[in-house]
């Protein structure tokens, strides 16, 4: 059973009462810490942070010894499953994700297999016990990955898109060879997040970053199917404590009656969705995280609270709610105006969570 | 009067019967096209071919000539507005565009001046009429320019951007500043799409390429009410006939009813969202165009007629729809793909316009 000190996220995910809202910031352990620069640096490149275990649970900790944050996110990438398929993932500076050797070849693609995630992942387990270690059940730790569409991607890609042509091209003219790849990597991401959760992954989150892009019944076809069947596979208990999960598709408000259909406990919103209509069209099926846009954190304090506060309200009363912002935090951002969200969200959002004596 | 051979165009965006369902190719006189090219390279540059309008007019006709479209778009840029408010349009190659003067200074800002479109933009209203005069009543002539809120993203930023940092630091910490922008943007657009009505443009359509990466409370402030606002400002007839508007907020399906209460008579759907759906939201107020993937076009020929049917089935019976991509076709398109697409919209669509005979 977990012995946390906080387990205020956990609970929110669950839907089970709590006395505020929880909060956690994607890419809170980022560049817009100075404390990361520094560690990057001696890291010598992101993936390299990654890929060592120290390192790696050193970044994962240091918001949260700057912020009374919620939750810890495991450093990592969400690219790590197709790197350790042999991909050869690498980042060219300012350009974002890329892999030397792109999947486009239908013989490559036959031969894609799932990797063993305690084997071909062994760094990203051993940050996971080590973080989960460090962090002496604080606060809960979060493990993820990308989802199937959004790997095949940057598999197929190799890289960063602004149209997804030779994806889109194999969705339309091979879909089953792309079906194949979806499949293997549902396979794996169950796999991997089933081992995370095996080191200490107390929550799991799906980071859906490109199935926005897809048509609404694509998307059914090539990114919610494989989620679901993922979220079939996950270890809903692990030592004796729920586990919860979260999946999140960037672009997918129009879709957010699907997503929370697929058995996730909670689903993550981007902030171009109003959270309180999101929560009257999934009503009680799921707990919903989100959703400020991050550019909020470029203005005023005064103003940061007011629209903190905004997010707040419109969801209203009651737990199922994680508050975040709807997309990674910038990394231009002052750490001082995230320390003004944290605070808002902690202190407004009490009133949400009193309970009516009678 | 209208003496126009083919008004389908014209009478779906007012809902009015039609034999078929219409169909125009969002950037059909576009790089797919290898006449476009070579037209393009006698120009010398995307924006002097813009600039003359022989060479515009030239390019307009092309796509015309090779497929039964059913409208033909003015070729011009959505950033002319900007350009002849003296911020300096350029395209660096293969970057998109870009200005020379990003808007940043408040003295800049408060200077800024709506342009004299017959004055600033003479070589616009040259090629309209040239355009117009070229088609000979032939199909209907589309006027367009790009949205106060997505004009001043590239005036702000001085061109693309992933997050639209600068423009979001002026909504939440200067929202007076960039009220103002918009103000004087949704005066300079209202302006610059009466002048090509006035030179014979015969519908109007305002591209918010931006708006969809808005909250859903900052879109309503500060870019659907300056459609509204433009809207409302625009000739709703000219030469006895009506003009109808189109307005398409890129990622604005969360938000199609709102848009579809401003007053245009049709809203563009990327294709994100089901077109069925989209239609039931939206009831009789207004037309629907789109809403097919552009990369649909990569697929075989069997499976572009496939998903062609797909839209038409979904939107269903009667008139108010206008077939498009969901965005603008992708420069490697076949050409021989686009012809198969509009061959079937024309030929599977007439099904939907039967009218039961008693």
């Amino acid at each position: 059973m977990s012995k946390l000190k906080n387990d205020t996220f956990l609970r929110a995910l669950l839907r089970e009462p709590v006395p505020y809202t929880p909060i956690w910031m994607m890419r809170q352990a980022g560049r817009y810490l100075p404390e990361y620069n520094q560690t990057r640096s001696r890291a010598g490149s992101f993936l390299s942070l990654c890929k060592n275990p120290d390192l790696a649970t050193e970044v994962t900790l240091q918001p949260l010894a700057r912020f009374p944050l919620d939750a810890a996110i495991l450093f990592s990438d969400i690219l790590t499953v197709p790197d350790a398929m042999g991909l050869g993932l690498y980042f060219a500076e300012g350009e974002g994700p890329k892999f030397e050797r792109p999947l486009r070849d239908e013989w490559e693609i036959k031969n894609l297999a799932s990797p063993d995630p305690v084997v071909h992942l062994r760094y990203v387990m051993d940050a996971v016990s080590q973080i989960r270690k460090s962090l002496d059940d604080s606060v809960p730790l979060i493990g993820f990955s990308g989802s199937p569409f959004t790997l095949a991607c940057y598999m197929i890609e190799g890289g960063s898109s602004s149209d997804f042509l030779h994806t889109k091209t194999m969705l339309y003219r091979r879909p089953e060879l792309l079906h194949h790849i979806l499949e293997i990597n549902a396979r794996a991401v169950a796999d991997y997040l089933n081992a995370q959760i095996e080191h200490g992954a107390q929550a799991v989150m799906i980071f859906d970053s490109w199935g926005g892009a897809l048509s609404e019944a694509a998307y059914a076809e090539f990114s919610l199917a494989y989620l679901e069947r993922i979220v079939s596979m996950l270890h809903k208990k692990h030592d004796g404590a729920k586990v919860p999960s979260i999946v999140f598709t960037k672009g997918g408000g129009l879709w957010i009656e699907k997503i929370a259909s697929i058995g996730c406990d909670a689903v993550g919103l981007d902030w171009t969705m109003d959270i309180g209509r999101a929560r009257r069209l999934v009503g009680d099926k799921v707990a919903l995280q989100g959703n400020l846009d991050p550019l909020v954190l470029f203005a005023e304090p005064a103003q940061i609270v007011k629209e903190a506060e905004k997010v707040l309200e419109s969801f209203g009363h009651g737990s199922g709610h994680v508050f975040n912002l709807g997309h990674g935090i910038s990394q231009y951002t002052n750490p001082d105006h995230a320390a003004v969200l944290i605070e808002t969200v902690r202190s407004s959002s009490r009133k949400y969570h009193e309970v009516a004596s009678q």
